[in-house]
Order: C-alpha cells, then structure tokens, then sequence
C-alpha cells in the first residue's frame, strides 16, 4: 500500500495539542509515519486528547535533530508554505500536487514537511523540498493551522491514491415503468380522496410529477411513495363507507 | 460573493478549542457566519487561542437553542456524517457536493452542520437536512475531529467557488531556441573543462539534455545554467592561461 510510504515531517513543532491533532489527521488519512524535527518537549496530556484514538501514531513518532536526517531516506519532499516569495511562486495547490505524490509514493518514500506554527518552514527548509504546496485560502488569512494544513494534504493524497470506496446506494434507481405505475396509484388516490377532479387530473398530476421527479427516485423510494398513495386510498374508501 | 450566504452551524461543541479551530478555517475559506446550537459555556481562551486571527468570526457568532432555529432562514442544509446507516448510506463525498452547495449558496442561504465531538449529528438532526456529506477516510478511523471536518467542506466550497487565484510563475517557459542556446554553450564549456571529448560529446550531452529536461525550464531557469556554464568555461581558460 502506497500510503505508507509517506512521512509526515513536523519542523520544530511548538504544541503538543497540533502534533496530537496531526496524528489524527494522518490516522483518519491512512497515514501513520510520523517524524518530529527539534520538537520543544511534548505536552502530552495535550498531545494525546487531540490524537484521540490514534495515540499508537503518537508514541511511534521518531525525533531528529535536523530537517535532512528526518528526509534522508525520501525521494520526494514536499514543503508546505502559506507565503508567496522565494522559492515559493513554484508552488502547487494540494490537488495539482497529489497525482505526482502518489505516483512518487508507489516508487519509493516521500516526505510532507510542515513549518513551526508562527512562522512556517525558512527558505533553508524549503531549499532542501522537490515540490512546495500551497493550500488555496481567502486573501485575508492565508495561514491555516498547520493540522488542518496536514489534513487537506493527507486528503487529496488519501483520494488520488483510490482508497475511498463510496457509500453505496444499495437500493437501486426506479425506471420509467416503476415510476408510471407509481403515478397511476397516486393519481387513483388523490381522485378518491378529493384533492382533484377527473377534469384537472393530468394537469394537478404534473405538479406531482415535478415535485417526485427532482432527484433520482430509487426502487425503496417509490415503494414508500407507492405505500403512501394506496393507504390514503384505503382511507379514503373506509371513510366513505364508515 | 456566494460564500457570504454559507452558515456554519456547530451543533453542541463541547470544546471551545475546537469551536475558535472552526472559526480560523471559515476565515481562511473565506466564511464569515457562524451559529451554534445550545453549546456548554465556551471556554474563552481556548477557543480565542485556537481561532488566532480569526477573533472577528467567534465574537460574531450567534447561540440558538435548537437546530431548527439556526436554520430558519436556510434553503440547503448539509449535515455531516462519519457514520453510514439510515439517512447517512445517501451521502455524497464532499468532492461531489461542493457543486451543488456553490450553486445553492448563489442562490440563497446554505447552512453546514457539524455535531458534537463525542457522538456527531443525530438521527434526528440529519433528518432537518436536505444534504449529507460524508469524508473519505481510512476505515479504521472514520471520525474526524469537528474543526478538520469543517475545513475540508470549506475549503471544497472554497475551491468551487473559484475564489482562488494559484500563485503565478513569473518568467514565461523558455522556448527550444534559448533551450539549444544553454546546451550550446554547455557543450563548450563542458569541452573546455575538460569533462569530455569531442567524439564523445554528443553522447554526454545527451545525458545532460535529460537532466535539464525533467522539469519545464522557464526563462530565468535557463538564464541561471547558462550564468553557471559561462562562468566555468571563463574560469577553465583563465586557469590554462595561469
């Protein structure tokens, strides 16, 4: 599996509560490399209430002294900055960049690098980075936290390397015959119950059909409008002889 | 601007660290309008510590007593869901929703919810909502924490909006004449120093052709390795002069 061949490198993180949220990025992500650079002791009280269940990620972390031996053995290197300049108008947004990150990933060990939270990674950090991503953000605030920041990267990786499986519809769409059988129920019971006459039938019947018809009808969802129509009809009849 | 017409709604945050995260990834997603529904007592410097330069967006928000009162005023309600089951198995990823969230929010008013940290949206909150969003993720750890949660909806939203400029390469891309003008004056200079002969030259710089074309050169890349190979040359003859 090529996401783990992915480390997540934290330069000179400052809380303990951002590493433990990092974690649980990467955990949610299916990620669970973990490289700390020069990190200030950890507040570990911090850092595991917001890794929450992906301590294990946590307490497997490794520390290095300095941001190379953290990526000696990567090939690809991606550093992550919120500022323009320098080095910088290279940079890819997450989306451009993960194509060629899970490719890199299925070929050898990459690095994400992630800056300090005050000031992000230096121009010597990013020197040493192949690629440098930068996430799109409103003018006004360009700087995310550099958990989220990690989780948006570890997201558009997790999708390009395919393994999210969609929620499955398991019932499945209705087609035209199901649909008419439908109206036709509809039709007799709203004529029995009194809501129209036979003269404007087809006319208030393509309100209905309007309103039915806005999303895409499955088999469970015209049984349920089918079950609706035939006890209004039922109904409707008791009362009439009651 | 559509993303003005976006609410966040927070349904029982329990932390207030959480709450000021939410906030500092509506500003940096450009979102502004933030409600919560019956939350406990924020604890303030959490939640201003975690909402960094985004103050404005926690001091603004509004408190409402239960969910429907939040969104009274809301067209398309998304709620957000880890879990699969009743309601949840018609979730869209938020890839596939951002489309029809930007168009609703040109619209009218949109509202995304989020529950609280311990047990997310109830069966009963979901069932106010037009929409259902659920997150890829790993299948071991599906939950992710509310803020990073918000932020990856905001920041699709954010993208579909198109509000994003990508940051722009300044020098245009070099072109085949100045690309053959650098290997011409490579070649020289690599004969002039000695680093191959004349019968092998071709060779050799077909090799170095393929170094220099992995990437697309722009023109200041290649005004740089042409700087580089002027220079060795100068200093190879000043040295056969010396």
């Amino acid at each position: 599996m090529s996401l783990d061949n992915v480390r997540v490198v934290l330069v000179k993180p400052i809380y303990g509560g951002n590493v433990g949220a990092v974690c649980r990025a990467m955990a949610n992500m299916g990620l669970s490399d973990l490289a700390l650079v020069a990190p200030r002791p950890l507040d570990e009280d911090e850092s595991r209430m917001m890794a929450c269940h992906a301590r294990g990620i946590l307490e497997a972390r490794r520390e290095f002294p300095d941001l190379p031996s953290a990526l000696a053995d990567c090939a690809m290197v991606t550093g992550t900055s919120a500022r323009g300049g320098l080095y910088r108008r290279h940079a890819r947004t997450p989306r451009e960049w993960a194509p060629a990150a899970a490719a890199a990933a299925r070929a050898g060990r990459v690095a994400l690098v992630f800056g300090p939270e005050d000031n992000g990674l230096t121009n010597e950090d990013l020197a040493v980075c192949t690629h440098i991503v930068r996430i799109p953000a409103a003018e006004d605030y360009t700087s995310l936290n550099v958990a989220q920041a990690a989780l948006v990267c570890c997201y558009e990786l997790f999708l390009e390397a395919g393994s999210y499986e969609p929620p499955e519809e398991k019932s499945p769409p209705a087609t035209t015959d199901l649909r008419e059988r439908m109206f036709d129920i509809w039709r007799r019971a709203l004529l029995d119950i009194g809501f129209m006459k036979e003269d404007m039938a087809d006319h208030m019947m393509l309100g209905l059909r309007r309103v039915l018809s806005r999303g895409a009808l499955t088999v469970d969802d015209v049984n349920i409008m089918m079950g609706v129509a035939r006890q209004a009809e039922w109904a409707a009849r008791r009362e009439g002889r009651g």
